[in-house]
């Protein structure tokens, strides 16, 4: 079969440059039209710079109902089959010579497409739960080194398992809102009582999400076999980070105040049918895991995802680059974790969001997060412009961008891009 | 002002054996008809071994409309002054002698009366984040003693802060449904490798749990002399705990699969102006919170409510009482808890519910989970019936009740009740 051109002519004449939502990605949003006087959250398909608005195709017959809805939580639950359907009927509304090509229907054209520039982009899905792994070995490790022990800075589950912890849900942010710096108790170097204030060390951590989806049972588990059918698809994650209220805050319950203020996700949700040609290995696991966390026969089962974390100074600075890595350096695959995560019969639910934990590669470059990029502030970055950072300060804006590439299939995921927001709270901290 | 009766003698014209759901109570719950062809989750209120049916009084608009919605969050949301009305209300048509009492409206109570017993419950609330603490002294002290070390039971930052976690939202239960044993992996005693089985070290927690209420803002905290504005009411809840799993997997980051099979909570809400009668002193505290968590001025804090757990062994067996509790006992108060919780800006929303975290008191006989009740198994409690329990074994049955009682007023909770089933995997643990 020959490979699907990047983006229909007959909606886009003049070729675009570079583009992440090409014909073979059509990644799934909820979107409203800015400034309408009664914006209402729609589901929308990325295609170029426009979305094919799904609301106006449900209307018209042309997909499934479901589509009429304010979220995805139903198209997540309709399962794997159902998406592969909808993909291919897309694609073929969006080609230019299929017979059911919308190029014969200008009527559906007008009605249906929308330019991103006039939209707002909203959290696709309504999230139950909100989970958050901490799967790459490098980052568990460089954490390890920096707070706990250079000698063992994994602790010994850490082979066994993909570890994890219940994540807040309703402060799941999409990109573009602010993040407010939040405040909280954090215990200041050689004190021996807290003080409460402004987060000092306020950190991104780099990440990617799946979307649950499909239907699950209470009490069952999902064998990693069946693990694939139940991942809708994956977005980009920044999983903000007040490392001073966390260090203090974190044992021995896990993170609670020092994540919960905010963790943001980029709005396309791109399927895991989309990413199909961008399979690759995983690290080896050594020790094996225990055979229901066993991939058996898989040879493929990570992606191959290029991501890169920017940071915007201020207004007139161009975003720098200060992380580039790879989803496929992740040691525990997101299969793994979503069979680990139901293996206690914890029921799952369409919706749900399963983050991987930030990713880190072998080189300091590929670090996933401020605290490794900086050794806990010890080696700050130096920008182009001669300013220097440890951590975060206000009027910083993090862009998170990811795609995949193989031949002319590219696969994008747009970005994730927040910028930081003075603390409500004026002053020094309070003691 | 003279005491409210007990119930009201037009629906109960032959007193009851002892309520825990008199005119002074009046909790919300959800119900369904049980054996309905068609059963929807409808709001009641309980009232001696009754429900008056709220979808019934808002259809005859005696209630705002939002009680014939599916749960309670419209009127958790609506506020405390809504509450209060509401509640007053009720006691209005629930007396005997009131011009508005339903008395004079057969027509009414034929309709909008039915029996607990024909009813079955749900959970009161769609639950978006459930967020579980740690916040007695004595619970975190033993659990630090057995786990940790007996010199240095609790860590630096436990008196300074209520430690909490974030919960499994999609596995909070109601009372009366059935907590299949989990599977997970474990590290046997002495071993150095994980084995993956049902759990064999199935405990219970004893706590209780805020609904929260009112209308939050992204980024705002909740002043502690505001929180009590913003709980709607409490409940019983037993955080069931698989004691081998939550061993190895809970470091670094907190309790996981050990907790997220199930959560189980009474499914009648007590509001605070049904508590306010029992409200009294807390722990003192020491050292002095820092400035946002002390309670300035406030001599009552906490509440004086008396806790049980029982366990029936089988069917033949009536429950036998193994602890008896308080939540005065509890170090920081559940305003404290929901003050923390927010100081970060994190959104709290209608609905969400915070656990206490197991309420254990100085006197063994007051500890609220086996894990301390047997510390750690090593000192089994024997039945009247001969047996013995280290921890659960299927078949068990865990009855939690609390009430409160000052002179003629008695606000109860009903109870939580749950059975261990066997879990769905067979044999022994998978090596």
């Amino acid at each position: 079969m020959a490979p699907l051109p990047s983006l229909p002519k007959f909606l886009f004449p003049n070729p675009l440059p570079r583009t992440d939502f090409t014909l073979h990605n059509l990644p799934f949003g909820v979107f409203s039209r800015t400034g309408s006087s009664m914006p209402r959250p729609t589901i929308g398909v990325a295609i170029g710079d426009k979305i094919l608005d799904m609301r106006v195709m449900a209307e018209k017959n042309l997909v499934p109902p479901y589509f009429a809805d304010f979220y995805l939580n139903p198209f997540m639950m309709a399962g794997r089959q159902a998406w592969s359907e909808v993909r291919e009927r897309l694609q073929q509304y969006l080609s230019d010579s299929h017979p059911s090509s919308l190029s014969h229907r200008p009527d559906v054209v007008k009605e249906a497409i929308v330019e991103q520039k006039d939209v707002t982009m909203h959290l696709p899905a309504v999230i139950g739960d909100y989970t958050d792994f901490y799967a790459s070995k490098e980052h568990a490790t460089n954490v390890g080194s920096i707070w706990r022990s250079k000698e063992n800075p994994l602790l010994p589950n850490w082979v066994h398992l993909p570890v994890g912890y219940h994540g807040r849900a309703s402060t799941i942010i999409p990109s573009g809102q602010p993040v407010i710096r939040p405040c909280g108790q954090m215990l200041p170097k050689d004190a021996d009582k807290p003080v409460f204030g402004p987060s000092k060390v306020l950190d991104f951590e780099l990440e990617m999400a799946s979307f649950v989806g499909g239907e699950f049972v209470a009490g069952d588990p999902v064998p990693l076999d069946q693990a694939r059918d139940k991942i809708f698809g994956l977005v980009l994650m920044n999983d903000w980070t007040a490392r001073d209220i966390q260090k203090w805050e974190y044992q021995p319950l896990g993170p609670f105040l020092g994540k919960s203020f905010a963790t943001a996700i980029s709005p396309w949700v791109v399927t895991l049918d989309a990413l199909e040609p961008f399979r690759c290995t995983a690290p080896e696991q050594d020790p094996e895991p225990l055979p229901h966390l066993r991939h058996r026969g898989v040879d493929f089962p990570s992606y191959d995802i290029k991501l890169e974390v920017a940071v915007k100074l201020e207004a007139d600075h161009s975003p720098e680059t200060i992380c580039r890595t790879n989803l496929r350096y992740m040691y525990w695959t997101i299969f793994q974790q979503l069979t680990h995560h139901a293996s206690n019969g914890c029921l799952m639910r369409a919706g749900d969001l399963l983050g991987t934990g930030t990713i880190s590669g072998k080189e300091k470059s590929s670090f996933g997060s401020l605290l490794e990029l900086t050794w806990a502030g010890s080696e700050p970055l130096r920008f182009s412009n001669g300013q220097e950072r440890k951590f975060l300060e206000d009027g910083d804006e993090v862009v998170m961008t990811g795609y995949a590439e193989k031949g002319p299939i590219r696969v994008g995921f747009g970005e994730c891009r927040n910028v930081v927001q003075p603390s409500r709270v004026r002053g020094e901290p309070v003691v």
